[in-house]
């Protein structure tokens, strides 16, 4: 109910009697200031003028489940939130939740990660409240080949929604990392559970750096490795609303993956390919491969060219 | 330590002293008196005379920890079981095993199942004690795309340990059944977790009916569908013996696949290939595919032949 309360305020400039509340919620007007009192503690400010009603004056920064889903239209990504402050990490928590009968779309979202951890379990450390950090639960009826493209999906969402909020290009590196100016900006997981050749569920995490200080980067020593949308363009986001664009984006991407498959979107992930046509080396725990990048096959495997012009693909490893 | 005192036990047709085996296994003649009467409760009978020491007379028809591991040979496989007389689903055991870090090769084992269950949750009920159900949890340095391979690699295993104990000659239905005298008698469920590309975990079921009473089949309404290795050749077989050569030869396929790949087994499946040349369907939840069934490519995709001579791939589905 707080979230349809605060889609009222909203859409309201002007005051909105306690009255019309009631009755647009179906609910009492008691109710109706008992959610009032609830939203001013999480950092609503709420004003009140008796004979007049209520004024929505401004909402607080954080991703909780009212703020993401008061707005959002999307059909089922983020239209069913967890929300913690601080958690270890919100993929453990989306597997809870699956056990549990999770919808498909159901997020995981917090300020911060005790335990965030990029691919290979690296750490992911970055400031309180200031990123975006979820993971979405997915539950695609496809066979698990396919499973691996769905990183490169949502590594298009992810580059789409920073290209539209920011209007800077980005570039996407094979498998899950985006880039701006040459600097990481965001991180994708995809983890996959599979029965047999079907796909049971998949969660994908994306962690993007929105607000995050020049300082707190420089403190963790990845200067020249990382950066935020905010040091980019010397601007800061409303990250309900960046994240909010990215849900929406996220999934049309993956409704696009399920009904035309990855070969027609191929073309949007090479534009933005990281080190494209560049020498690169490939890490695997067993092994490395060295060759020119020359782009993905429609099935979303990589490329790499030896000097005798050979092809070899790459299924798996990483990028440098 | 009762495995160990098995072990002794079983390498010796006479008798064996308490003092001798105390000795052996650096224990006191208590702890050991008080070892052979737990073997005792749990079925073994052994013999005691005094001034001679303890025999082995007969061993309980039980898949427990001692019975598997004593005299196992394999490297992994097998080498850490978790035994419950009645359990929900050996699957969900190891994945909660695997949450707790089991080993690789660690296997759940138990005598029925009461939410046992075949591909695409469908039930799958037995006799009490008559057969071998049981998981293993493997941990391959993969990358995703090779999955599904691997019910196919423990499909040529247990064909390979049924034709062993049997003499008979067994077919493989794509992907994870395996039929004698075309009927079923055995099913591996396969589930996969993965991250990113790489795969993390795998957890192989397999039900095989064993000693499975041509009553309790009849009871099923399964008499058209299934069987037994008992029932095919009227013999009855120690659970423990097949289970223990069924793990090594899952083993050593296993570490074949993973050094020189599936394409080199790959003789072996189409040699069983069940429905081989013949018309069949392919049922998905989605669509239905028709056509002549002309084997499986060096991945283990399934090669359907139209009309037209065109050779179409499915990756995931039921034949009939």
């Amino acid at each position: 109910m707080k979230r349809q309360l605060l889609d009222v305020l909203n859409g309201e400039t002007t005051f909105v009697s306690g009255q019309q509340m009631s009755e647009q919620l179906h609910v009492s007007r008691t109710a109706v200031w008992k959610q009032i009192e609830e939203l001013r503690k999480e950092g609503y400010v709420i004003e009140a003028v008796s004979r007049k009603g209520y004024r929505l004056i401004s909402r607080p920064d954080a991703l909780n489940e009212a703020e993401i889903r008061s707005g959002l239209t999307s059909k089922a990504f983020g239209q069913s939130v967890h929300y913690e402050k601080v958690v270890d990490s919100t993929q453990r928590i989306i597997k809870d939740l699956h056990r549990n009968k999770a919808a498909h779309g159901t997020i995981a979202v917090c300020e911060q990660q005790t335990n965030g951890r990029g691919r290979l379990n690296r750490p992911w450390q970055t400031e309180m409240g200031q990123n975006i950090m979820f993971s979405t639960l997915v539950k695609p009826d496809i066979s698990l080949q396919l499973a691996p493209q769905m990183t490169l999906v949502a590594s298009i969402a992810v580059a789409k929604t920073v290209e539209a909020v920011t209007g800077e290009q980005v570039s996407i590196k094979w498998p899950n990392d985006i880039y701006l100016n040459g600097k990481k900006i965001a991180g994708i997981l995809t983890e996959v559970q599979a029965e047999a050749n079907c796909v049971e569920m998949m969660v994908i995490g994306i962690g993007m750096n929105v607000n995050e200080s020049k300082q707190s980067i420089e403190e963790n020593d990845l200067s020249e490795k990382a950066t935020s949308l905010s040091i980019e363009t010397n601007r800061t986001y409303n990250r309900r609303d960046v994240l909010q664009q990215l849900l929406i984006t996220f999934e049309n991407e993956y409704e696009r993956w399920l009904s035309v498959g990855f070969a027609s979107m191929k073309t949007e992930w090479e534009e933005r390919a990281h080190l494209y046509q560049k020498r690169v080396t490939v890490k695997n725990v067993n092994r490395e491969q060295v060759g020119t990048m020359v782009g993905i096959t429609d099935e979303g495997v990589l490329k790499l060219q030896d000097e005798n012009g050979d092809v070899h693909l790459v299924y798996s490893g990483d990028l440098h």
